[in-house]
């Protein structure tokens, strides 16, 4: 597979579907159409008091703008010209001896194609120099609120900024709205990064055997994802659960790190992916571990592939993802009154939020230069407040051009089942002998990326997903990425 | 490969020998022998504003003392009774469903054999008890700089300690010092990880050919650590410098993300090593990319393993290190001469620090928890001035039990040519046709890990070194591991 040669018009598009946003809003409220965009980039990060540097990655505001991997920069655009700026780091001569080549203004220039390239000891100089153009000159800088992890973006920061003045509140807002419609360029990407992690989804589901260590098929898919797909980062850890492990939603971290002894007759809920020229790719993929669905994973499987199946064939604009995430829950319910775990009405079952002990989180989230792409919730927008939307990361009506996962999941976990069996309301819905059987059972998530377009979706991930398929493909035969 | 089952009395020692360590200098000034030693794990760390979090690495002293892999903990040595003490932080009950079981302080306390586990949230309160026993009580805190970065250790923190008598001074050069001395528990541990990562160095030698991209044999080391070694961290980000990038000391980060094609012809310099349970290696091999040295290539090659092959002869407890990079250094200037580049009196060259052009960095640097593992320079001990010599991460007498790398290399650097051949006292040594020759053709380094016995060192790290054994083990022949 030849790796995906990433157009830096993408980058020129976003800068000025940006600046075309926030004249319009400037103009709205009339305020003067002068003063720059100011970003500033990520800088070197090391481990605790040592020397050793983790790999660099970009801030993703400020890779949708500029695309540029290297630390230390800044970047700026005009509003009354459009023009694009980067300021880069004066490197000290010995740079050249540890870190390689130093690039003129020029290299970087043509390399990621803006107007002007100058050193960050110029920039208050030059933003100085332009800012007088008007006294309505401002500085629009970063800072908002991410509702995924609780915290604020960091606005650009230099010594002198005090002489400037700066705006906080206008900017975030309009550029996360940005980051959620993606353009032709960023489907482009998306697809890439999709069928590269699916592929490797697939090498790991011919690979899966009893008696491997769960890390085993972790290091099957990066190294799969980077030899063949040229990705050096992950989106975000892998999970790669088994078994038990399974129930766990973020199993992978440090303190559950993947290193379990995968046995006969486990699930395999693995969920991975990989990130080219800072776009993520986030996918799950659940299987049986020796090739062959039992019949209650069968039954299981089944219920949350018919949610992914019914979601996708109703998601369209207009649509609203809370009610996406209801009819996902209502598809599982359906499963699990089949699968005699559960009985009852369905309705009611949903009135009672019974689908939250089986699908603890949300649907899905936003999908980008983020796992957890920002703007799931715009200013002034309420969290859902009952169980399981509360986990939603998005509440919002689809559009054409979101880029959203979809994700629905079944678990066991026995934490909530306990719960659910002590409170009468809901524990009469529950036969108890079942639930007891499948404690241990793990869970079973399908986890898709699609785009939403003009009249439904499209779905930008290519795994196997039916059971005979996943059986097929696990028993060798070939899954053409199409 | 089996795993490798680490002793959880590598820590118990390694607590044993700091308490020792630090109530003989208590004593020697006449202090009290009372109160705790009191350290700070790490924190889960977040990828700017968002909810990424980076894949957690516990502090290397941390680690060291408590071998503990999760955040969030704290950990205690009281110094008149020897008892170890971990406090786990008390985790919400969502955590059971988003990220695995909470295990009970029992648990920890069999995992990681300490005395007595308890909540952080208990501890202001335990100090207190405990430090009543004294009014000499004092809370002994990490704070001290790390010769490598220039940054410092954070002391432990909670709210309250103000209440607290603390010590900020004392620790960090015991315990660094411990860090500096390796017990056989720790080299049994380095064995392994030596072994491993040489495992996966001959895998990418077999495996490297022109056309591949850099990337690819980063990746097919890792994945082979990984999954035969059981090694989910790498030390450092990989080095995978081909050609010209070769003499890039530090290639690789984000700016240089070898990305490079592979092209005949090329040299190799793959720097490269696995960690394994905190503890780290640090290996260097370069070799022709297509598997046969050429004149120019063996010339400059046999250089630097003579000097590596000086050098290991040559370590034994009393020898001074900054005698062993002059060592390599006249070695790889002899070669040099024989190669024709330069001419004249080595002894001259050595007085000029010629050397220092062509190995501008220092021979190599202890080995621990830590790639640069801290304690090269004890307090008020002076880095030397002279070039090169500059460039030394220690300056320290060798002792048994010191691991450290021996890392000679032989680079054609441009930036040092130019001002080589612009100084006249030095450009008069230099060959100014040859030198000229060998611009581009990047650089060689050969690093092992050794650790230093009562009369020697034993070579930890198991790759072909001799040329006949490089290009027999990229043909394909067998290299045992021993």
């Amino acid at each position: 597979m030849a790796t995906y040669e990433v157009p830096m018009e993408l980058h020129a598009y976003n800068r000025k579907k940006l600046l075309t946003s926030l004249r319009n809003h400037l103009e709205s409220v009339k305020r003067p159409l002068f003063g720059f965009v100011l970003l500033q980039g990520g800088e070197e990060q090391y481990r605790y008091c040592t020397d050793t540097s983790d790999l660099f990655r970009q801030e993703s505001y400020f890779a949708y703008l500029f695309g540029v991997k290297e630390p230390g920069f800044f970047g700026a655009l005009e509003i009354n010209t459009s023009l694009a700026y980067l300021f880069i780091p004066r490197l000290p001569e010995e740079y050249e001896i540890w870190s390689g080549e130093r690039h003129p203004p020029s290299y970087f220039k043509e390399l990621y194609k803006v107007d002007k390239v100058l050193y960050v000891d110029e920039m208050k100089d030059f933003l100085n120099e332009h800012g007088r153009v008007s006294s309505d000159s401002v500085l629009y800088l970063l800072h908002g609120l991410n509702t995924d992890s609780g915290n604020y973006s960091k606005p650009a920061h230099f010594e002198g900024i005090d002489n400037f003045k700066t705006d906080l509140d206008t900017l975030h807002p309009i550029l996360t709205e940005c980051r959620v419609i993606k353009s032709h360029y960023e489907l482009d990407l998306l697809r890439y990064v999709n069928k590269v992690s699916s592929a490797a989804h697939i090498e790991v589901m011919r690979a899966a055997r009893p008696g491997l260590k769960e890390y085993q098929l972790e290091s099957l898919f990066l190294h799969h994802t980077q030899t063949h797909g040229g990705c050096r980062y992950a989106s975000y850890t892998c999970i790669c659960a088994t078994g038990k492990n399974s129930s766990t939603l973020h199993y992978g971290h440090a303190a559950a790190p993947n290193d379990r002894t995968v046995e006969d007759g486990d699930m395999a809920l693995l969920d991975m992916g990989a990130e080219y020229h800072f776009y993520d790719s986030d996918i799950t993929c659940s299987f049986p571990i020796n090739g062959t669905f039992s019949r209650d994973q069968r039954l299981v499987y089944q219920g949350v592939l018919d949610a992914q199946k019914a979601v996708m064939a109703a998601i369209k604009p207009g649509v609203s993802w809370i009610d996406m995430h209801k009819l996902a829950e209502s598809r599982i319910l359906h499963a699990l009154v089949k699968a005699k775990i559960l009985k009852g009405s369905i309705e009611v079952m949903l009135e009672k939020r019974l689908g939250a002990i089986f699908m603890p989180h949300g649907l899905g989230h936003f999908l980008g230069l983020d796992t957890h792409d920002p703007g799931g919730y715009l200013k002034g927008a309420q969290r859902p407040k009952e169980p399981g939307l509360n986990s939603l990361r998005t509440s919002r009506i689809l559009e054409e051009g979101m880029v959203i996962t979809v994700e629905p999941g079944c678990y066991f976990i026995d934490i909530l089942i306990d719960q659910a069996l002590k409170d009468p309301g809901i524990a009469s819905f529950i036969v108890h002998e079942e639930i007891e059987r499948f404690r241990g059972f793990g869970g079973i998530r399908l986890e898709d990326d699609v785009v939403i377009t003009a009249d439904g979706c499209e779905n930008l991930t290519k795994c196997p997903r039916e059971i005979r398929d996943v059986e097929a493909v696990m028993s060798g035969e070939p899954w053409p990425l199409v």
